[in-house]
């Protein structure tokens, strides 16, 4: 609880100043005013985050939060819960969807093992485990208060180190059998949709068995009452650790000044929690892609985050961030390259 | 023509054999089917277009063609003609939009004069001026055929060039002050669209000029009468020699089995031309960007086209192709660098 209440006072607002500045530049780059769109966007919001004209993000990690799920004994999902575990030894060696995007982005993949639900003997996996899996949300609470907190400050220790290491661009990322049923019950809770409405297939759970997922939301939302105006108790409740993990890397990141890209469904789902918490955070957060399941939209639309690239992709793991990378460079490429049309000794067109 | 002619016999349909071996392969990817969407589609795309498994898109290059308009007497712009020849010089030098993101993709930009209304000394544009730009189409055809063919033929020319140097991927770019009009005009023609429906303000146009655009693309039609059926009759009459230059490096790019990157607004009605020309042309162009030019939508519709950024950009100078490098290649990586389950032991998710 201390490192997440010392790390939540360090968040700042952006730098109008600085965002102003480069706003100005950009207008005045040889180019018809807001041609370049998002990226002037993404320019300017740099600025704001770093205080810089020109920031750099040219050191970019994906931070991959492991964890398992009790609600699986539902069976909501197609894969078995120990493809968690097999994946999250795969994402490690760099033989994953994710890895293969972050090498062309020449990205770091962390992958952290925030709570699988056996041991996992892998070096390359930092072992941050909270508890082995969350226990089945349709019984009762997902985990304690304690321990949703206990993962979020795991997620702001993993980030925070990985920006002392030089890391000046973050993207989250999750592998977690099951994860988007807790995913939809936050969105459903906070949001306050009805189940039926952004309730998806997630990774291909056959149509037939969807209706079952949507009652096994439904209940977990009736035994566990959760509050919506304690983002932490929803957490708890009808969470998981992986998405209160990635929660706390987006902490992390407005409170040291780094951007944190934000991924699909299940990120989108912990930026949901995250800016809850302090709304603050929002500011820090950069959308990358839209994800083909159901309720991506919506959840979205509740952060006013507007993604940039729409692939009808829903792996997860934090390939939609990695993607955005090298989108997110090069809109600083735009700013420190290009010249202004006084440089350049022409009127503005 | 002759060479037109030779390199259109060349263009042969897509390696059938080699998709499905590539299709088999991304199937049993560690990841659920098609949960890489539209990135899977790219590296099939790419499997059919080389005839390779393991395609490399690792040297890639921008083509710019530079031209003007006749039709700019009728003030359907709001930068004046000279800017085509100033902004031209400054791609040349690398400090314009496509330059920065270009550089960012790590890709070569190739800066051509095709057709410019003066002269340019800059050793860095490639002279290949077809004439001293376009004639008014609302008084006339824009050019003759044969000057539309010989415009075609340098974007043949500069992209084999291009190809025999190494490039693997190429992407269509544009410099050509008032080219959204003879662009709305074909795509009106070659899509049966009212000009209302699909004139937009281009760089930046006054919205109270809009109707005197609109009017000067339904001249230009009227006075011309472009026959449908004969693309290069519609590229000549109400074309423009940028929009030719770029029709023939699609055109170069399926005679040799190498991708081509789409653009923007204007890209799209060169590949409306260069598809009508050839339809076999369509297999080898990779979509990039929604411009958020107005008949943008429509013309990827007609093209069948499915854009995978969604930036709000309307730039040109094929500031959407150097966006989408990174992501082609990361289709790439994803198919070369990911395990497949029976790679990994295990059964398929």
């Amino acid at each position: 609880m201390e490192l997440l209440n010392q790390t939540l006072k360090k968040i700042e607002g952006l730098n109008e100043g600085a965002m102003q500045k480069t706003k100005e530049r950009i207008d005045n780059l040889i180019k018809p005013q807001r041609s370049l769109g998002k990226l002037e966007d993404i320019a300017i919001q740099l600025s704001g985050i770093t205080g810089k004209l020109y920031p750099k993000v040219d050191r970019k990690a994906i931070i991959v939060m492991a964890a398992d799920h009790g609600v699986c004994e539902e069976g909501i999902s197609a894969a078995p819960q120990i493809v968690t575990k097999m994946m999250t030894s795969y994402i490690a060696k760099g033989l994953s969807g994710v890895c293969a995007l972050a090498s062309q982005a020449r990205a770091e993949v962390i992958t952290v093992d925030i709570g699988i639900a056996s041991q996992i003997d892998d070096e390359n996996v930092i072992n941050k485990k909270v508890r082995l899996g969350t226990n089945n949300m349709t019984k009762g609470p997902a985990m304690t208060k304690e321990e949703a907190i206990k993962a979020l400050e795991v997620g702001i220790e993993i980030a925070t180190d990985a920006i002392k290491n030089g890391i000046n661009l973050l993207g989250t990322g999750e592998m977690g059998i099951g994860n988007t049923t807790p995913s939809t019950a936050i969105l459903a809770v906070m949001g306050e949709f009805d189940a039926e409405e952004i309730t998806g297939i997630g990774a291909n759970l056959p149509k037939e068995e969807l209706t079952n997922k949507i009652n096994v939301i439904k209940k977990a939302i009736e035994v566990n009452k959760p509050n919506k105006k304690d983002a932490i108790d929803v957490l708890a409740k009808i969470g998981g650790l992986d998405i209160a993990g990635m929660a706390g890397v987006m902490i992390a990141g407005a409170a040291n000044k780094v951007a944190v890209v934000v991924d699909g469904y299940i990120s989108t789902a912990a930026a949901i929690i995250a800016t809850a918490i302090e709304p603050k955070v929002k500011d820090y957060l950069i959308s990358s892609h839209m994800s083909n399941e159901k309720g991506a939209s919506k959840a979205s639309e509740i952060l006013g985050l507007k993604p940039m690239l729409d692939m009808d992709m829903r792996l997860g793991e934090g390939s939609g961030a990695a993607l955005a990378f090298n989108i997110i460079e090069a809109a600083t490429f735009m700013n420190e390259k290009m010249i202004t049309f006084q440089e350049a000794g022409i009127g503005v067109v």
